[in-house]
């Protein structure tokens, strides 16, 4: 499917998407062959699935330049950020939709590669892709390509998550180094020479998230920590539950590489997107048997508990420096950079 | 909310994409006054709702330009796009997710009158917007703005739908006069004067379809002839079922000023698209008691057996003009008019 097109040429055509032949080929002859499965397969304008109980449902779009990057790219991104979205919510996801505009002059050959990436990453999430849009818009740029995907999963049981459930006593935990996503994309970006060692960590939590569950351990939170970083949701964490989180400095796992890249950038790496991280909140004597699942599982190898829920007035987040300082951490006001997921 | 906004001024700027203070303020004092919903309030990664049985799930990206245009707006469009879908596979649906891409500098005012018309399309079609995600991208030309919204439904137990279930002597019908969206867009872009009458058919069909199923009729087919048109359906299903479906060309119903707009741009009016019109096949003897419950909906007034299918090899569509000529009809072979819908 890589090599020369015989109608087309190497790259999309306005054609492409005007829902005609051209584009019944291309979802025939180059997504079907690496996303078929029975759900898929009819082509219909609905997907039909059985599913009980409760259902999880959201969606996320995926505008991340360069399109290719250090450790993954835009269809492996919009995988895991909505197979994430719905196992941080306590479901085990089930099926994604996948909406993709495209600008006419993409090379047919990169968009093969995303889609086969789409294939593995959804493979290595147990998720399918159920149902699927394709539009064509005119040329603007280079690479010009989006991605939205929306998901539905099934709700566990005995998940009871949710901010309001914090106690002081809490334990905050963070399931691996944090912020390597974000400055994986801005090294690429600012032609930085050392990023070499610096990868994004897009990885679908499902299967890190069902082993969290299967410790028995009652998790009162869970979120992915993508735009806005960790402090974007320790400041949630403290906005809605009215409680105070205290965390060490010291204790936040984080790459050498990444600490380096975020002083070269000036950025405060707790406020940089990750995409592959998890931070969860236990009552503290549950601490360690959640880390050790934590641990047990490849992409949770370097969990750590990074701090504590407390009662004190206002609520707030504060750091605790490595020297003994305090200072206080704000959801960022708005990135400046754009096109990061 | 569509005074001058204190902070940012009256465009969108990259920062309300970022994840941070920002992007919440946006959503908090832009959206939810128009969009809020008990399952989008929690404002969490998913929306959770409870399904049982089979569900459809489906999704579409939105690219029309220009963003208003007579008869609806992009957010109309978002809306009925995917509820259509959802209804066409049986289901009565139920939720929507709504993802906004943004260019910088997009006005306010436009994207409040945007949401305001999801909110109340979405209240049109009995759906909530359960999940949603927004995301700025840099400028790159004026009023840009991409809307993908994904849908979940609750399939009827009596749905029993596929092309795979024609047989000779069914018949072929339309909702509806034909063409008018597409030709609603284009007229506004070729800037024709005359196109004062001609608004695009744009509607939640939800409602249509309930009205159709509770006529107790069993319908074999339903399909919303969106991009390629009537004739792309009637191509697939010529195909699918490998039966021939003869169309009366002087049957199928087209206003006058959409037949004349079609003259002048060079246009087959059955390979315009179509937002607010069904395809539908029964059995021959169902046909009356169809076409009698469509046209006690205001969305049906018009409705009209179209076409028969019949068995002759090989499986074509064939169209019988007013003088008693016969021409094929094909699929479209690709669009060349981007951002349609």
């Amino acid at each position: 499917m890589t090599g020369k097109d015989q109608l087309t040429g190497e790259r999309i055509v306005l054609a492409h998407g005007g829902g005609g032949e051209l584009t019944r080929r291309l979802i025939q002859e180059r997504f079907l062959p690496s996303l078929s499965n029975p759900l898929l397969e009819p082509l219909t304008d609905s997907a039909v699935l059985s599913v009980s109980g409760r259902i999880a449902f959201t969606t996320d779009a995926f505008v991340v330049q360069p399109l290719e990057f250090p450790g993954g790219d835009i269809g492996r991104l919009a995988v895991c950020g909505t197979v994430n979205d719905l196992a941080v919510a306590g479901a085990v996801p089930k099926a994604l939709s996948l909406a993709i505009v495209i600008e006419e002059g993409l090379e047919l050959a990169l968009l093969d590669r995303v889609i086969r990436s789409i294939a593995a990453t959804a493979a290595e999430a147990g998720v399918v892709i159920a149902t699927g849009d394709t539009k064509v818009i005119e040329r603007r740029g280079d690479n010009g390509l989006t991605i939205t995907t929306a998901g539905v999963g099934e709700v566990r049981e005995c998940a009871r998550l949710g901010a309001a459930r914090l106690e002081p006593g809490d334990a905050v935990i963070v399931t691996g180094p944090i912020a390597e996503h974000g400055l994986a994309i801005m090294s690429v970006r600012e032609g930085l020479g050392f990023d070499t060692q610096l990868t994004s960590d897009v990885a679908p939590l499902a299967g890190l998230i069902d082993a969290m569950f299967n410790s028995g351990v009652d998790i009162k939170f869970l979120r992915d920590p993508t735009r806005g970083g960790v402090a974007g949701v320790l400041a949630d964490l403290a906005e809605n539950s009215r409680l105070t989180v205290e965390v060490a400095e010291e204790s936040i796992p984080i790459a050498p590489v990444a600490r380096h890249t975020a002083e070269l950038l000036g950025l405060d790496p707790l406020t940089v997107a990750n995409e592959g991280k998890v931070v969860a909140v236990v009552a503290g004597e549950d601490s360690g048997r959640l880390l050790h699942a934590c641990r047990a599982h490849p992409l949770g190898r370097h969990a750590a508990v990074i701090g504590q829920v407390i009662r004190r007035d206002p609520p707030l987040v504060e750091l605790i420096t490595p020297a003994g300082g305090r200072r206080i951490i704000q959801r960022p006001y708005g990135e400046e950079l754009p096109r990061i997921c």
